[in-house]
């Protein structure tokens, strides 16, 4: 057999994705999803986009283009910035990647040699940690709470460690958490970074995905050294299929970005970024992410009550303003892969929390997602998950 | 300013894709193109096969899907391994790429550990040193001829040096030479490898775009060990927008580049190979790569002609078989980067060959394009180019 790089050992199959097997069974109702929900894909605007798209592009649609990307979809991601983000930028400040997740690995690519670390939230997403992977990185947890990042903890750890060469954060509807940050944790946090040259990721696949309470202002449109590095996405606003995300950020970064992404991939996928252009030209986004909210608030408020009908009380969880995940703590010495491996057996599955901790975490937590799931699997689902939790919490199962 | 990594210092754009820009000027003819030819891309069969695609999988073609890519595809391509490359295989070897660039990229990644080498042939495809640069590796160049690597020149390093970790090869109508490998050459280049555990790498974007000769069995198809990762791509075949290619490999080894392709970015745009796999279905696609390589040839011949008629005799260039380019030779102590210069002044380009070897190169070099060109274009443009050709040797400015 060939032998593999070292980096080639820590590489692992998301647990998430290898989920996708057991969502495969007959009966089984999955809550371990991230994705969208699929009949909320505006399926024939988009084939109508399809259509003018190979109307009028049809030879850009099928040929190598730039790397930075379509500019006719970068111009309208500009006014998308102003206009959710409250960041004013100009197309050079624009790359399309594909997918946010490859805004993650250019990312790690760029800013972190080998044994640097990346401060972020714990838990946090796990899919930034296997972009990040390959590089090799040491991480710092930073604690937070349920209004975020906690500044002074921030501020300790980049002063005491100067290898921390990149900062990772989701401000808004947090995945797993759902946690939100407030405007004065914001405020504070770009005090703090401002004092030393580390650029941040923001990572805002979710910020338009809320049902309730105020839209807060982007890290980006606070940032005044040009330290952040902002990242969208289409997957939960349009459709995940596009694999078109994009990152904004100061032309100097991009430029690094482009290099990078060239030798990654040349480019997106041609057709897909004038596909989403010719959409923005015809229809409206926000009406289209109004509609998904919609849904996907009255899937949160089922899942919410019926967690709270059949869980037992010790069972605690995070009501989130927005996203797609209700995070849940079990009582103190419960493992949450014991709770799982219970619920295979009864057709229901969910994430554990432990994959979302960078370093060791708490094994009390996991993650429920509402967004993929039909109201009637939400009842069913949680009526199955609480019999479970309520036989074990009330026999003392510790694990 | 934020801090990058010690990589991104290394990372360059590519001068191909650069010129790009010269391109775009008016009256401007380019030989420096890699793509194929916008006018012969199916378009009508193309948006016939989205029809369907969104008619029949609507909800797949938007959603997220597995990392190793869409089934129906990967079941075609079985048959095509084994119809084109030779290659008995089956679905677990074959994982869909984002581009075969994403195949080059992901190959360094899990092979390769900073301060390792790579062997390959020299002058061999930039893009893919672009690939690799940002896992830091140190390059062999291997001595080749007109009919390949020599087999008894790689034995040598590969014995000298234990850090070669990979093998990077194009034996069809390689880029930019044009040069295929003999089945002799072939079949001593697998005599050689199978002594040492180093995986190779073996690029097959042009294989099928033949006009003349005898199709040659691939490496992989000579492959008893499991050492040989072939990399396949529509790019050439069909069209470069969709960035689908695949990874023909081991399932240990495609099991590894699940796990990297999973932390890069997820999984290729989901419908793309469902739109190529509608079009498999309804269309012969080798009818279609028939139409391409008549085209191709008569442009290539056209060139040829061109350059025996305007070219000096001291200028030598080799006749390619098959792929999309011409490599060019002046007399020694002509710098092709003067050339290109003076050409710019008559709105003429190409690429220079310096930019193709991974380690220093010969000035005298350069690598022309006929794929992308009209034949208006090719007559004219080489017109000029000979014209500044003849100028240069007979004045024999040496620079």
């Amino acid at each position: 057999m060939v032998h593999f790089a070292n980096r080639t050992k820590l590489m692992q199959a998301s647990e998430i994705r290898e989920s996708y097997k057991l969502m495969g069974i007959p009966g089984m109702i999955s809550m371990a999803s991230g994705s969208p929900d699929s009949d909320l894909f505006p399926v024939e605007d988009i084939i109508e986009s399809i259509m003018s798209t190979f109307k009028y592009h049809a030879s850009e649609a099928l040929q190598y283009a730039t790397t930075e990307g379509y500019l006719p979809l970068r111009e309208k991601l500009v006014e998308k910035m102003k206009q959710t983000a409250k960041v004013e930028c100009t197309t050079d400040n624009i790359i399309l990647v594909s997918g946010s997740q490859q805004g993650l690995e250019l990312s790690a690519k760029i800013f972190v040699n080998e044994g640097d670390y990346i401060a972020c939230e714990s838990p946090s997403y796990m899919g930034a940690f296997n972009a990040f992977c390959p590089y090799l990185p040491e991480y710092e947890s930073i604690p937070t709470d349920d209004i975020g990042i906690i500044p002074e903890e921030l501020d300790k750890v980049l002063a005491r460690n100067e290898k921390v060469s990149m900062i990772y954060v989701i401000p808004n509807f947090q995945n797993p958490t759902g946690h939100t940050w407030s405007l004065e944790r914001r405020r504070a946090f770009m005090d703090v970074i401002q004092k030393y040259n580390v650029p941040v990721i923001e990572d805002d696949p979710y910020g338009e995905i809320r049902y309730e309470g105020e839209s807060l202002p982007s890290l980006k449109s606070m940032d005044t050294k040009g330290q952040i590095v902002y990242l969208g996405s289409f997957s939960k606003i349009m459709a995940p299929g596009f694999r078109v995300g994009w990152i904004c950020a100061e032309p100097e970064i991009i430029e690094k970005f482009v290099f990078a992404k060239q030798g990654c991939d040349m480019q997106v996928t041609a057709f897909a970024p004038i596909i989403l252009s010719e959409y923005m030209e015809a229809h409206d986004l926000n009406k289209h992410v109004k509609k998904i909210c919609d849904s996907n608030k009255r899937k949160r408020d089922l899942m919410l009550n019926q967690m709270e009908e059949n869980f037992p009380d010790t069972v605690k969880w995070f009501k989130p303003e927005g996203g797609l995940f209700i995070w849940v703590t079990l009582p103190e010495g419960i493992n949450s892969k014991y709770v799982l491996d219970r619920c295979v057996e009864n057709n229901v599955i969910f994430v554990t929390g432990k994959l979302f901790y960078p370093m060791n975490g708490p094994e009390n937590t996991f993650r429920l997602n509402f967004s993929k799931m039909s109201e009637e699997n939400i009842v069913e689902g949680i009526k199955r998950l609480g019999a479970i939790l309520k036989d074990i919490v009330n026999n003392r199962e510790i694990l």
